[in-house]
């Protein structure tokens, strides 16, 4: 990841959380005074944004030392400690809420993609995040994604073409769309282009796209895609995927299943942050 | 709101998006083609954050023109069209998925504070958020908690006094803490203390709190405090709130009851756009 | 006080003040020459703004020791020494006019607060600053207020609920401003009215306002005022406040008196800094 | 003056004064309700920053109409109608406050440079301004000193050589370091010298100094310094200026007094902002 | 390309080139005089960067009228005009510099690019540009590199993957290299391989490389490696390309050919801005 | 230079490099690794930029050792070591391609400075930039210059006048335009004019202006216009300039030759990164 730009996603969210301090701790906690607070686990799942939550608390105090006792992506368990927190208290109470907002939030998307990717363990089938992610925090949760085990579509507008209806209707069907991108764009890009019939993803797949997103399909028409794409293209499955499809539809050989649930329907995971000396 | 803080979060979140174009759309549609666009709720809800999806377009291009069909906070049913867009379908195509990320979770917030807010309907009881809401998106998830017809909790560090266990620890004692915060803060300020039993609250409700929280009290606990309160301190119930003790709790007269997850849980309701001419 | 807005005035300010170096001190001063400076009192006052004039320095060099013979809101005599910077003598010197700007300006309100707050002295009146503070130094100078012995009124137009005349003609009176009010903002909010006269004081009074602030009473109105309140509500004087009026006005009992030029017309307290080695 | 700066000024101090919204105003006023409303003069004096405050306005309401009465620079009198403000009330409310912070400052700053620039009518002397302005508002300071009649010296570090004692000590003499700095810094920059001596003024005409700052000399020794120079460098006092000595040293020839006080310690101009329809 | 970052791209060299104003113009032109302006090429070539010179004028006067006479990527000969500007004198004196510092930037790119497009004509190889660009004006130079006929090599770290010397040794071998990449990265992104001789060209293509860069290679191996090749990986050559060899290396069939100086080393296309009424 | 603003552009590039991360490095290259790199020169020149390459790294990785091996300014042979870097081999790997552009360009730059400077060896004339440098990096290329042994031309508009032929025409002749700049900009600021003739010469003279630009003029006009003004003001010679004309015109006495090619069509100096252990 880039330090830098988190950073700038800590730095803005401190600001957001206390514009001008923290009235409380500022008024009753001494300068000076020191604390040690442990992060533990209220619920089990996996654990991530370790890092980031220690770089919240050494943005507030440059001498703070948090020790992580798990490293991203880490199974834990209800009650076990994740991490240990030592140096001024009022940094600590002042860094508590953003520090697990964030924690919570990674770890509760990679709880999420560790239960999708144990779906299609053993197949040749990868669960993929989207663009679906909390505007700003895209860079924290698409690792969280890959953390979880699962994998990570294109990150943004500018790193893969994806043509979808709009596009293929603008320029007057799939062959033209993707040959007018091939010389267009660089060489070092990919093009997926969104499908709607099988028709379509025969037009796809003469034209050469790297990859075909079956939009919406049920399960016997991707059956048939899968046979007649015959491993040329990269086949994706979206659209109203839930556990039970998950299982049914890499069973029949899908290389790509996206899950925008990933991301945009998080339940945080409960992470709680004691003072204990 | 503060327009100001919502078009920084709306310009950080296209820069992410795109970081140096669509490469998509900037080859393959024309500079000056338009499209009309509606946006359509694929899930019946509450809607919130038109003007801010309206915003993003407008940013994206000056004269596009956003006509809203519903108000920030009005219901909706599956299959309801909730806006109008008609402009460069360049600017369609580029904002219309952070558009939606951010329609989707503030529709998704107020959805369920709605649910939240019907369950303490004709008592006395008001349903609070708290900050467990995403780092740097606090202003719009606030806003759709009220739209939802939940009420605000403190905004951030600064605007109000929460005395938690290691303050009071700190100072001694919740009678000094109060004195010390009182001497100290703005006359404009109120002060909260969390209270850990019954003990604690005739020290707080002496000490003239404003507002005391009640911290994971059992029912029959927090039922004692109301009558030992009697009216005196807003009494603000707090830990594990889920909706069967809403309503139990709003039954025993507690003035507030704070749920984080009405942010930190947030399921994106489905809302899509879709160009139409 | 929030370090990372702190951090952000500094970095903002040095770069007003040096917009592609000093050209003075890089020709003429050696990279690597270090020096010690003081930084002297040259007039009695109350110091305050030590640890933000350090930060000076240290922003142009981390390896600076700037060392505080004072702590904030210390009374000072003539001639007295605050502190002394051991660095490169090429930090010392650009940040030199920058740190003294921020430092005699803070000293100088925190010198003027004192002197009010002596006024008070005894009276359970307190004395606060206003919104009338220099754009962007808000933080610097409320603090400057708080350590000079005064007290701060609200920090902006988030953090309290003020209803002046406007938003009361808006609504149609006083009672039906604070009830709406009161079913919209948060219960962590205090609600302050400002009245014009003893009619809309009761009004205020009635309708539970957490404060009223008298505008332009003379002070055998204000005197009335505190009778009819009788303690409920915290009773504020506002509008031409003079040393004379400060005492007149403390002796009938108002709670607070607001006093603008306490931040909008500032005497910077003369403070110089010296190389002496 | 740049606007693109005075915008971030302005944006800085919106978001300062408002970090969520204006609570009261929000909840009171309708969106989209009018106003007129009139700033005026409480006190006679110098007005400047008539554009300054409408661009607050146009910042949050981009169809609001400022209409300045006044130009910046105009003598104004008691009572006077400063400028008309028509459009949304939520705006005109929300930008009262930063508005006027502005413009009484900037007025104030100018107020006085008036009476000072009054003070060297029809000699050939200069009142100057400093460094000594506020942090990151030096943009706007140096304005109000221009139209309030008095000059500017130099805007920063970085626009002209200033070579003081430290500097002078650095290199071994007064000669040595505006050589140095000659062979070194921009044809286009000028190179003034802080002289404590006549010795030192002496060595400096010699050198060819562009401008010679006597710091802190009484009348007699300057009265000497303009005879020695005579007419050769552009000769500057500077140090404990009161409206006395203005008098008095710009009676005996020097070009130009620099103030620290024009902008270090400013008295607000009285100015108030009232909604009349 | 995303107009938010070229809007701060001008933004902050608009401040960089006028740190608090133009002292030249703001005395001696009028505030509301109005001029004709019109850019005219000094010197044969291809131009681009017409909106963004454009959009310098309005960011200093939103009235400005740019009307481009040619279109990004157009060719012109010396003494053509470009664009006429009518505004604001003064608006049009201080964008000048800029203006014209980006327009004959991005025209000499274009040019150059041009001029090595022509060598390729007819062939099936792709002249592509590098990551070695003007910091913080990538998504300009690689805009006038794609209006040159030329193309595009990777944005940025974050887009495709680039695996050299280094990483192939910290894994041990290419076959490693690349089949840890793909498990890890997104199904969207390509993935290049630089390779040193033909064992690693074979290598790479084994493990199925999409492309694959020549590094250094002299052209008979570079023969070589396109028979090895066979049309599986996309083939790119780097590293000491010249116009000669541009000719020769191209001719064997060669997919790729990238080459840093199209924006290390720019002559910059003389234009010049002239006020003509 | 002010560190501030050269942190603020490495941070700007680093973003643009690397939106989310470096996916071949941070996939291959193990967290904690270790390496040792040199930076080389692969063409002989004039080396500048080494703390700002330096810089680079250290704000990937706070603990990298950067030693340089020649200091700014120093003359490098082909072959040559600059620099050892020593840290975590990812900060090296991410760092390479922004120091190396900046490297080579500032020291590009410096290599072209030199030998310009060395055309003017022995006579009394300066070669000087202009203000067609890139956008947001000119304090770079401005201190390249200086370190290559030329000079700096004004830094901006703010800093210097410099009176044009619209200026002139605006206010009505050249007496005019000095006068009233004189009478308005701060007298630490000189006043360049640019004058077609010489009667313009003649009045500028007259006029007193500090520094006249002789634009476009041929050498025999050049040579009247040294003896016409005889010493008075600085003559500086613009357009057109060669490497021929540099050595014609130095000798007839000019002041300064400004020479835009400095920095508008930079070859970037061949420097390489190499990871050795």
């Amino acid at each position: 990841m880039n330090q830098i730009i988190i950073d700038e996603i800590i730095k803005n969210a401190l600001i957001e959380d206390m514009n001008y301090g923290d009235i409380t701790t500022d008024t009753l906690i001494e300068e000076n005074g020191t604390s040690l607070a442990v992060i533990t686990a209220k619920q089990a799942g996996v654990v991530v944004g370790l890092s980031v939550a220690g770089r919240v608390f050494e943005m507030l105090d440059s001498d703070i030392s948090f020790q992580a006792l798990k490293s991203d992506g880490d199974t834990i368990q209800k009650g076990e400690m994740i991490a240990k927190i030592k140096g001024k208290t009022r940094a600590i109470l002042k860094g508590e809420r953003l520090a697990l907002n964030l924690l919570q939030r990674m770890s509760g998307i990679a709880t999420k993609a560790r239960e999708y990717s144990e779906l299609v363990k053993g197949t040749g089938t990868r669960i993929a995040d989207t663009r679906k992610t909390t505007p700003s925090l895209r860079i924290l949760e698409k690792y969280a994604v890959r953390m979880g085990g699962c994998h990570n579509h294109r990150f943004n507008l500018s790193d893969a073409v994806m043509i979808k209806d709009n596009h293929i209707e603008a320029v007057g069907g799939i062959a033209k769309a993707i040959k007018k991108v091939r010389m267009t764009v660089s060489h070092t890009v990919k093009i997926e282009v969104e499908v709607q019939s099988l028709e379509q993803l025969e037009e796809a797949i003469a034209a050469k796209a790297d990859i075909i997103m079956l939009d919406n399909m049920d399960v016997d028409t991707m059956k048939k895609a899968v046979e007649i794409n015959n491993g040329r293209a990269v086949l994706e499955a979206s659209g109203n995927i839930t556990s039970e499809r998950i299982k049914e539809i890499s069973a029949i050989g899908v290389d790509i299943i996206s899950v925008g649930a990933l991301t945009h329907s998080v339940k945080a995971l409960d992470i709680s942050l004691n003072i204990i000396g």
